[in-house]
């Protein structure tokens, strides 16, 4: 295998948590909802919703507030009142204004990295959002490149690599999702680590296909990526 | 003065209609919520909850569909039926659906334009729904480089020369509001052509300080650049 020239890394959920932000906030809109739907009904109701809405509202948290507002009328048959939809706003704003939180023993393990390999920084959302956290992270010069997508599919992989000019056999992708971080580039014969978070939005779950298993390593933590990119050399 | 090289071109109601969608999308909002207050009320309270959610919503459909969702709930102290919301959103969607129409003899200028200049789209607004309308422009193959920026100030204009290798003195900026195309690129010493549109949003309102007048042309046509280039240079 080739050396491992360009790390790329995921933002949210792989360097700083931002799915448990999500998780408190929508905890709080199912309490409010409680006496029309139930938390199961609530939930499934919310993804659908989320789902049909990718294709127009794309990922954040903006996205994610008007699907919500949507699934609150929607299983109150209209009845839920404009007060409570005021206080899913509120909750939305409180979601964005969240500090960036790094997991642990990021900021140290991206030093490390650094002092080895180029590192460019590959994340989704909404773009004013993601370069608040990027900014306020404390990481950004660390990265080469900062490239902040809509989509993460084999060409956003592609034009990532393109703008490096580097081979897909020497980048490796880096997160906590196996649909968006990892799939995508051994897809087009990168290599790909998995690190997994605590909590997996739904539309983000995914398998590995057994043809690509050969391409991708898992980790329970980023902090052993230094060890494992001498395995994957 | 220096030969333009590159040729800057704002999106939304610089190529493209954009503004006259939302009007009509407010229009609409404005009629649903006529009960509870006048057309005026309603259009400075929207301005003014624009105008202290920018920070954190951006630009875009999504930031202007909460920050109305936000205001019919005050203007109304909470009695706006959760199905007048509902059709917000609803409305919304069909902003988001709109498809691309390019203004008046945009193609056959932009194609001269590309045949002695080099070309970038610098453009804000929701990422997805930006990159959505730049692909179905039918334009985006006459530019070396789309730049989907969250702001539009100084410092993003030196990112896009410096991507390019150009100097200011050889940039000129063209797009239809003077506070976000025409001003910050006149301040970092390129130049600005102002072609306005029918409608400004009230948070894209700005005068044009007279230090800079020299730098800035005004036309009333975007036809009209090729013309105005050989006047600048």
């Amino acid at each position: 295998m080739a050396r491992v020239e360009l790390i790329g890394l995921d933002g949210d959920d792989t360097l700083w948590h931002s799915e448990r932000y999500f998780a408190t906030t929508q905890e709080r809109i199912r309490s409010l909802l409680a006496p029309w739907a139930d938390a199961e009904t609530f939930d499934e109701a919310l993804l659908a919703t989320e789902r049909a809405n990718l294709a127009r509202f794309g990922y954040g948290v903006k996205g994610f507030l008007l699907s919500t507002i949507e699934t609150a009328i929607e299983l109150t048959a209209g009845r839920v009142p404009a007060t409570a939809i005021g206080h899913i706003i509120g909750w939305g704003k409180d979601l964005l204004d969240h500090p960036v939180e790094l997991l642990d023993g990021v900021a140290d393990v991206l030093a490390e990295l650094a002092s080895s390999h180029r590192l460019v920084l590959v994340t989704k959302g909404d773009l004013f959002h993601q370069e608040t956290k990027v900014a306020s992270s404390g990481l950004a010069g660390l990265f080469e490149a900062v490239h902040i997508v809509s989509e993460k599919d084999p060409d956003t992989y592609r034009r990532v690599l393109d703008a490096a000019g580097v081979e897909p056999a020497a980048f490796v992708m880096v997160g906590n999702s196996l649909r968006s971080d990892v799939l995508p580039a051994a897809e087009i014969g990168a290599r790909g680590v998995h690190v997994p978070y605590q909590i997996t939005w739904g539309l983000e779950q995914a398998e590995l296909p057994e043809s690509l298993m050969g391409r991708v390593v898992q980790l329970d933590r980023l902090t052993q990526l230094p060890g494992a990119l001498g395995r994957l050399q």
